[in-house]
């Protein structure tokens, strides 16, 4: 069946059809952005990009990726919880990155200070890509502010109706249900009722200028019908009119705040003044259930994930659970360490001999900022002092390129060839040293032309897709 | 309950967060429209205008109109089979009004040269205002293009969210489920069925240029769930690549069109040439199903309604069933003809002497050309001829306003005094003398500011709404 979507996309007297009908079936169903141009402002929208076409994906990979999911889970959680591993792992970061700096200043204030809240909610994505046809290879887990998983379950109704549109009946049929927001709905809804006031709302930590705003809205819409309360607020208005109570309680505009659900706070970026640093430490001090709290944001960095790949360091995670060490591992790119020393003087010649094996990635989060090939040589050379130790460096991996149509607000319509990235939403409560819900919630299949090695969705590179299973 | 909207709609402070969340919330349940300066392209879109608030309406009136659609299906199914009665009715209608006059010219000839198809599919929507508050009032039938069947039932989810979002959990409850287009579409597909030839295709007949656009996709992606394939042709595309076989099968681009599905066509300035014409004939004599046919457009013109109205004319339809005359009776309007003669002159002396009291319509689909108050002097009295002939005359209903807030594109937030309209679909099936399907398929509630006194949705005066029923 996947030959019969390579067949249809070859069918250019078609695919001008299906394009419309696949644009309008995307309006319909929810898969919309704002403007870059009026990103404020609801009057007028457009599609989300996504393909015209599902990409073939091999479905034992697929699996895979679904089935450790829970154990990434678990991973992040323990990790978040042993601040002496942070610690060791992060420290040549801190020295180099000040956004990774001042978060782990918060953490150790906190800490310091005495955690005040002991519900935990973690909603994740662990993201993919295929190495050659049939081997998994984790790029990063976000740990904050995973999106996507609003949009992606509208792209399911939209390549249901091309197959069909398309006469692929039974293709159609084969596209899997996918509704990550109502996973992470439901993963919020129950961490708010363990913070246990019925009358406090979910916060949503925002930016004023979002563009992917239609993708936490449909969050909110699933958190409503389950009758959890949410309001959308910015680091400046939790700064203007948020404060703590006595208990900590955090409360703004009149509200009690069981949860903030950040999504925002994740780029140096979007921490535009010392006030709002001063927030996140506020938000980090309170009672409210933080999504994530600064120690899981951390367990997110390129650093962490580096460190986890040395041998013997998942085993201290999971020191009876030889086979889910093992499921973790089998998911590993090689990653390594430009801390300054031998060690990292071997990688940075190992770099610079063979750059187009490689990928250096900085250790923030936000997509857009990888480096290749020869730009590799550039920054390794020109890095003074300890600059390199802001990126880690990790074996490129080489996908199979596939041919797809990328529907894009006023972009023509053109075959691009294209590669893929498989996410897995992850979502996790724990209270104290339970873990009440442990589960993946659904996924997310993002693609993009190989002409453009790195870039997100939301920065106009990467557009939404649905996997067709074989 | 309704107290409850009505209060919600006095406070102001909360009024702006729940139109954003509103329009935010239209938008992902697919209540849009494209742009006038675009209408062509998907590229930017809009929402739907529609109402903060659903509309408290009394629940009586509310089933006394679901209760007598299925009595108006049959009537109008009825009518449409009655040449004498229809050439009767239209004598003086076809004298000036030229739109009219075509349509049955159209018809005379295909009944001279024999009816090609004997599947009638009917989908219509009876469109009522409330007399006072507790009698319910028939505007109008439209047989043809009956619109806003799709974006309604998106609206339902838009409603309950906000009634949840402003607390009032009851409420949201309240709002009823509601979709007219997989109604239309079930009927579609089943007359389709009749057709027999399983691979033969719906032609929607549309305009190239279709702000409403979403409103008939919505009817598309429920056809595409019944395996129903649609096509979108203008008049154009069918006269430059449509034909009819030796059997009078319709051909398009190689396709058998078994349900010729009318978007387009039911307003004079929509046949743009003879061409136009010609193709309007050639569809009427095909073998394909026609929705409407000619003979069911007809029944829709306001004349009709006027004639209906007259004593002892509902009974020649109904010969046996005096509870159905009674039941459709007791929603109509006071209706007068302006024919030339006595009983016109009469009618236009009253009109003249009370001119706030009635309403003048003129003959011809797709609303926005009511005439009311001193106009109706001006034009009765400038009437030259027998122009006059051109409009009957209606009581005009005296609806108690509510207030609400108008959600549309780059408008301000004001409260208006707002009226509303109540339609109601209706779906039916013949087979030859066998009513193969005749069902009430759900409900459009329309609000329009009382500044305005006339006018569509699509004209940009009446908004979409819910019936909060009370």
């Amino acid at each position: 069946m996947a030959q019969g979507i390579r067949d249809m996309i070859k069918d250019t007297a078609k695919v001008a059809d299906l394009a419309k009908d696949a644009k309008d079936a995307a309006l319909l169903n929810g898969v919309l952005m704002r403007t870059k141009e009026a990103s404020n402002s609801a009057e007028l929208v457009t599609y989300a990009p996504f393909t015209l076409f599902p990409t073939p994906v091999p479905k034992a990979v697929f699996q895979q990726a679904l089935d450790v999911q829970t154990h990434y889970n678990s991973l992040v959680d323990r990790i978040s919880q042993n601040t002496d591993f942070l610690k060791e792992a992060l420290a040549s970061t801190i020295e180099v990155d000040e956004f990774t700096s001042r978060l782990f200043k918060i953490h150790k204030q906190t800490l310091k200070e005495g955690i005040s809240q002991s519900v935990v909610l973690g909603l994740n994505r662990s993201d993919y890509m295929l190495d050659g046809s049939s081997s998994l290879k984790q790029i990063e887990i976000n740990t904050i502010s995973a999106s996507f998983g609003g949009l992606a379950a509208g792209l399911v109704g939209v390549h249901k109706h091309i197959l069909k549109v398309a006469g692929r009946l039974e293709d159609s049929m084969a596209i899997l249900d996918n509704n990550p927001a109502a996973g992470l709905a439901r993963a919020i809804s129950k961490a708010k009722e363990l913070y246990g006031a019925e009358r406090a709302v979910v916060l949503i930590l925002v930016s004023d200028d979002e563009q992917n705003i239609y993708d936490q809205r449909c969050v909110e819409l699933e958190l409503m019908k389950l009758n959890v309360f949410t309001i959308r607020r910015t680091f400046e208005d939790v700064c203007a009119r948020g404060s703590l109570d006595k208990e900590k309680r955090l409360i703004i505009d009149g509200l009690e705040v069981a949860l903030v659900y950040f999504r925002n706070g994740y780029a140096p970026q979007q921490y535009k003044s010392q006030q709002d640093w001063d927030t996140r430490l506020m938000l980090e001090r309170s009672r409210a259930i933080k999504c994530p709290d600064i120690a899981t944001h951390l367990t997110g960095t390129k650093k962490v994930q580096q460190v986890l790949a040395r041998p013997g360091v998942l085993e201290r995670f999971f020191p009876n659970e030889p086979r889910v060490v093992e499921q973790i591992r089998a998911t590993f790119a090689g990653l390594y360490t430009l801390d300054m020393g031998p060690e990292g003087d071997t990688i940075v010649a190992m770099a610079l001999k063979d750059p187009e094996k490689y990928v250096l990635k900085p250790q923030r989060e936000g997509g857009g900022n990888n480096i290749y090939g020869s730009e590799i040589c550039k920054v390794l050379q020109e890095a003074k002092g300890s600059e390199r130790m802001a990126y880690i460096l990790m074996d490129k991996i080489n996908s199979t390129p596939s041919h797809n149509y990328l529907l894009r607000q006023d972009s023509p319509l053109t075959v691009s060839n294209c590669l893929s990235e498989l996410g897995i939403f992850g979502a996790y409560v724990r209270q104290g040293t339970e873990m009440v819900m442990n589960e993946q919630v659904g996924h997310l299949l993002r693609t993009k032309s190989s002409a453009h090695a790195d870039g997100g969705v939301a920065a106009g590179v990467a557009v939404l897709d649905n996997p067709f299973l074989y």
